[in-house]
């Protein structure tokens, strides 16, 4: 398996540059998970290709308006569209009166089932629990409730060796060895060592979307070791009390966070409008973390290493 | 003075062939105001060269999302660029209800006055009430309460022609030859005759917005003789039961609107997905009312006439 991560938008706040406000589309097991939803999304998901019938869940992270003024415009594109299927919306307290009160005022009924989750503040939760992947909250510190979330695909099975099997297994057998665990004969004595007989499983990735937030040590324990973590980074290091006032963080902090995270590759994003060119960006958070990258429109991240 | 209507959305419902969603800029008297704000419109607006802080009054007509979910990311974009002025924001029944949940939920207070009225529905009221122009609300029958909008330049003052003056006219025998008085001499005789002595004042011109609604005659009375009318058009006449059904025009019905209220000239607009190239429109409104263009995205009409 592997994981994708497609960038719609890069910028903090106001558009400027061509960066659009928040959004991404995860895949995982071709199924497609949007991460928050500012202003024009829609439009964006045109412009790189984004099948909105295939999304089945989107993922809100907190109710700044860059974070997700552009969802009622997309939920009502999925109603022109003939949506039929259940849409799993998964945002912050209060989304479902926001949501609940527009649609009042347009006499708006969706045809298509919306199955709405409040997470909960500062808590990790299970959010998502699919046969092959499980999304959790992660806690952010940001001016209002804020959550990030973590992709992470379940641990894949072990993988049997045919090479040395001279018999065919049985549906019991091949699901032993696929646990890791060795064959017996009724006498209690291996008739299949797990070692011989299989291949460590394939690696099972993980990606964390780490929103909003102000630069926060805390923040590690949730993320630690994850193949790509995508960490905003609003300011550069000169602007650190700024950014300490409006919760959020620097680049060079991102950095930080990503090396004693011990996670595989950073990209950022959330940038102010400030920054026309976002190399000194890139530079200030390579200081940290070398093996990390922009997170701009179009990008595509693959996990799959 | 001159009345202009920059369009910056033409499309209904979703986003097609670069066609944006309902938003126009009105300019009368180096005031502008905005009416419609459907997603994205901040976009447009910077695309034509709408400067923001020159905008003192939005007007909304209806709370259907393809004319209002740009509202409260172009309020956020103006708290942004540092807007202190006041803004008059004029819409219907619920926009406030919908404004405050979100700021509340934001945790937003904007560095500007925000002036918000609602209109009621059925009725025509005065909204905007400026020295050289009133703007008046439309009943418009729609499946949710919805308002058109009147701009009329108010009666400009006669002009005094000097060519037969001899001597230097007082202040108050200004006023009264502007007023279309005569100017008498104290024992009551004629010092300058008002028909001699003054041109006939400058025309006022008049722009109807008519949003979306069904075909309706009664519409006529309260538009008749307006120098510009936008009407939408959203179906080709042979969809006249879909537009019926979804309290819409067709491209036929708009010119008979047109004709029957005995207006200037006519701009259709608010297309239907359906039609990517709009031209049958074109010719369908034109059997109808010659004088009619289509409201595409960037035209501006000029009422100066």
């Amino acid at each position: 398996m592997s994981i994708s991560v497609k960038i719609l938008g890069s910028n903090a706040a106001s558009f400027a540059y061509n960066r659009h406000h928040t959004s991404q589309i995860i895949e995982v097991d071709n199924k497609h998970f949007m991460v928050d939803c500012g202003e024009s999304t829609q439009l964006q998901a045109k412009k790189y290709n984004v099948k909105l019938s295939k999304i089945n869940h989107i993922l809100i992270s907190h109710l700044h308006g860059d974070h997700y003024y552009g969802l009622l415009g997309l939920l009502s594109t999925m109603q022109l569209y003939g949506r039929k299927q259940a849409l799993s919306l998964i945002g912050p307290p209060g989304l479902s009166e926001i949501i609940t009160i527009q649609l009042k005022h347009s006499k708006t009924v969706f045809n298509f089932p919306i199955e709405l989750t409040e997470w909960k503040e500062g808590v990790q939760e299970l959010l998502v629990d699919l046969p092959k992947l499980t999304i959790k909250s992660i806690p952010m510190k940001h001016s209002i409730p804020c959550a990030g979330f973590l992709f992470e695909e379940k641990p894949n099975f072990r993988r049997i060796n045919k090479d040395y099997l001279t018999e065919t297994l049985n549906p019991l057998e091949i699901k032993q060895l696929k646990s890791g665990i060795d064959v017996l004969h009724e006498d209690g004595s291996t008739k299949y060592s797990n070692e011989k007989f299989t291949f460590p499983p394939k690696k099972h990735h993980s990606y964390a979307f780490c929103s909003d937030t102000k630069y926060d040590e805390e923040l590690i324990k949730w993320i630690r070791g994850v193949d790509l973590l995508y960490h905003e980074a609003t300011f550069m290091d000169e602007m650190k009390e700024r950014a300490y006032l409006t919760f959020h963080t620097t680049a060079k902090q991102a950095g930080c966070i990503a090396t004693a995270a011990r996670v595989g590759k950073l990209t950022i994003g959330h940038f102010s409008t400030r920054y026309k060119d976002l190399s000194p960006l890139l530079r200030e958070v390579k200081t940290e973390f070398e093996n990390a990258h922009l997170a701009l429109e179009g990008r595509i991240f693959e996990i799959n290493e």
